[in-house]
């Protein structure tokens, strides 16, 4: 049972962005959209090393101010939420830590988060951070790419400090209350492991497609909507990427070998035409994939 | 220019299927419901190995005759489709050539085309047969996955025998005029090189992720649309696409080791954290991806 006290924390009286790409400018337009739904109005205040996009935010209504540095929203906010890519939000934790507001609690949204918890760790942030990663990415970016509605629904990871309940029950409340996303507490290692298999492995395979059809589809060749479909992914943002994976290199690095042995085991059934050996290994994809989905 | 006399052999009076699956089916609703448009109606007259299946696309009005026995629909269309899996096309190629109609053309349906091409040019069908790819599948399979408009702008390959103009026109006429399709003259050889890029290597790297998440994704894990989307294909007929591989296996047996060499610098990159290399080959693909559709 959650106890009123805990409904007054999920509604910050000022929200802070760090980052107002798709996922932080998404964030900053449903808050302000929904208006004073459900309790006082939120300011939101938001900063990106972008003057331009901060101009764009604030003068789209998402934003009620944009201070020109990210230590003014650090002040101010109750929550603050880091939403610039991963390697920029830990640096970033590190700058503003000495200037967040008494009381205020700390999230990210990036998709690894060992390394960000670790390092709120590390900074004695236990009961003031917990890691986030919605579900809703899109692979367009910046805040044209930003949308009203992306989390309503989406399915919200909340990462936890060490003995960081209360500032993980704050975030999720967040989460779920204010952006009425559904928010699913779990380890950062065991996200992390789990984000390798479901994210950051099709990324890689999108992209290893997407490489190879650069180099050796014919220039002009039909594509079928399966090459479109299978190589949607590859056209996300390189550097953001780069990051991501780099900052999951030990579950990736295990997950290519397993994929590497899956793809000799084809490789050897076609040279020997061993025709119930693919057939098993393509019924498994498929058997799995229509489990899935249409 | 397109003789007079052309036209009169792009309307064949008989038109017979020899598989009555998303394919054949296809074909079947669109010449049926586009009725005597453009011309004298065509019969269309159909074979499946499945009873069911044949009555089926009778009672929906897809055929006007469904026969018991594939020779029927050989003895009597003056042009032949053959639209079942690409092995049982070669089987039928060879079956049915002794009850073919005098002066009946034949075409296929399959996404290779060296081996029936071969094939039909050992029979002697130089000036009567060739094969016809067309670029509109779908991973759902039957006559239940059967469209009345799966042609319509799509492009279809034609792939002509030797000396085999004559036959590839009168086909590339059918497609064009009766099915309102895009036919593209390509040499077998040619298409089945293009293909292995733009349509099989897209098929085994669907499956590759599929497999792998069939064994590695927790269960109950989210899944995001990207995972999704890049297994789609996954999720197509295991025994059809063993065919397709093996046919065309000395094609992508060179390709998966570009693959597999592509994902070993992937993983060095990963390994000894060289994120320039990451960023170069993930931007490769981004710009490639991000060129050919959204």
């Amino acid at each position: 049972m959650r106890a009123p006290c805990t409904f007054q924390a999920v509604r910050p009286q000022t929200l802070g962005l760090i980052g107002l790409g798709a996922i932080g400018g998404s964030i900053a337009r449903q808050v302000k959209q929904q208006g004073n739904r459900g309790g006082d109005e939120i300011t939101v205040i938001g900063w990106s090393p972008e003057p331009a996009e901060r101009a764009l935010a604030a003068q789209q209504g998402a934003l009620d101010d944009a201070p020109p540095r990210a230590t003014d929203v650090a002040r101010n906010a109750d929550l603050l939420i880091l939403a610039a890519p991963p390697a920029a939000n830990i640096n970033q934790l590190d700058a503003l830590v000495p200037h967040l507001k008494p009381g205020a609690v700390v999230t990210d949204v990036g998709s690894v988060k060992r390394a960000i918890v670790a390092r709120a760790e590390q900074l004695g942030l236990h009961e003031r951070f917990a890691g986030s990663h919605p579900l809703a990415g899109t692979h367009r970016h910046g805040f044209e790419a930003s949308r009203p509605d992306l989390f309503r629904r989406a399915v919200v990871y909340v990462t936890p400090c060490r003995h960081g309940e209360t500032a993980a029950r704050e975030i999720v409340d967040f989460w779920e209350h204010v952006l009425e996303a559904e928010p699913v507490v779990l380890d950062a290692d065991r996200h992390d492991a789990q984000l390798a298999a479901t994210s950051h492995v099709p990324q890689i395979v999108a992209s290893l497609l997407g490489d190879f059809l650069a180099r050796h589809a014919p220039p002009g060749a039909s594509l079928g909507t399966g090459a479109i479909d299978t190589t949607r992914l590859a056209a996300s943002e390189p550097r953001l990427w780069t990051e991501i994976l780099l900052m999951n290199r030990d579950e990736l690095l295990v997950a290519l070998r397993t994929l590497e042995e899956s793809l000799g085991s084809v490789e050897r059934a076609l040279e020997t035409g061993d025709a119930p050996a693919l057939t098993a290994w393509l019924t498994r994809a498929a058997e799995w994939r229509r489990g899935v989905g249409p």
